[in-house]
């Protein structure tokens, strides 16, 4: 296992999802270098719509502000994709390639996160290996319309007690309900439209790291 | 290039495109299992809304029925899903992983063919290298929502006639047209509903290949 797995932990502090369209006519590219400014500590692109052609082209320059950042870049779903951009890992959802498959075609250097709403998904994780877990939406989001009903912090409360899976909290989290989601126990914080809606990208992720306790 | 990039143009002639539901209650291997008994001399998986862990376990036993039957599996769009279930190679739309980029994942010996619906796409394909287009829609379909509209056969008999790509026409095609589309220049015809929607699966092989004079 290479450094960049045994450092997750204090990578997921917070957490930047991010498409590539829906920025008021900004550019994804724009949006993650202000954010990386900011302080993101880990960058996830995950786009369902785009052509590939141009999720790739977007994808390498994000990637290299990601490498410049010394950030983790990780890409949702599609393990192809994340081959191409030699991303530092993957993301997988319960309806993604499972883990082990993921684990089989990246090999054992690479970040590999899960997505988890169940307690039971979350143990399933921890034996099979992820190198952490999301949880859930924690707070109602408008961002992913499959997210699901929102599911608060307990199943991160009991997870952080009970397993020693890195944690990052993903689900309508901003600069008022960040502190909520760490206290109960996530190593991080994931957003979405927190920091790519906001009008100054660099400020959001100021914000949200102060919100937790992380801004230097 | 290996024998079975080399043997692509007689593969082409009927090839089965199949996803893993909408089979009015039987399973989709059944469906494969007879249809590849009838005679399909190609068969793709294109599955687009399963969970891949179904993708995965359905499509290993499709693979495996092909490789008894002699006959390449392809897998649509995710090279990844191809690479875990070795397939013999992957199709690619226009909006999927361009064909360069496919081909640095699955290396010189795998199967690639490109969907082309206008003579620009067919001549990069050639340029590119391609191992064969599937051009349409030919006519119109009810299976694929984002077919565009029907083109007829005139692409395939300019791309049959400049240039020395192996062609597969696809949209709409059944026993009553088949022909018309081998006719007009193309290798083979693709079909999905005409054989997964048929009573029975291995008579619509049949039927199709009688139409297109393949019928051993």
């Amino acid at each position: 296992m290479t450094a960049v797995r045994q450092t997750v932990r204090e990578s997921l502090a917070l957490y930047l999802v991010m498409g590539l369209g829906d920025f008021a006519g900004r550019q994804a590219v724009e949006i993650a270098r202000e954010a990386l400014e900011g302080g993101v500590t880990m960058l996830q692109l995950r786009e369902k719509h785009a052509p590939l052609k141009q999720v790739i082209e977007q994808g390498a320059k994000i990637r290299e502000l990601c490498r410049a950042n010394g950030v983790p870049f990780i890409v949702n779903d599609r393990v192809d994709v994340a081959l191409l951009l030699d991303a530092d890992g993957v993301h997988v959802g319960q309806d993604d390639l499972p883990y082990g498959l993921a684990r089989n075609l990246l090999g054992p250097d690479k970040i590999i996160g899960v997505s988890t709403g169940l307690w039971e998904e979350a143990v399933i994780a921890q034996r099979d290996g992820a190198d952490y877990v999301g949880i859930g939406a924690v707070y109602a989001t408008g961002t992913k319309s499959d997210a699901g009903a929102p599911i608060g912090t307990s199943l991160i409360a009991k997870t952080a007690e009970q397993l020693k899976l890195p944690i990052v909290g993903i689900g309508g989290i901003d600069a008022a309900n960040a502190a909520q989601v760490v206290t109960a126990g996530a190593d991080g914080v994931a957003v979405v439209s927190a920091i790519t809606r906001h009008p100054q990208p660099k400020e959001a992720a100021r914000e949200l790291l102060k919100a937790i306790g992380k801004l230097k």
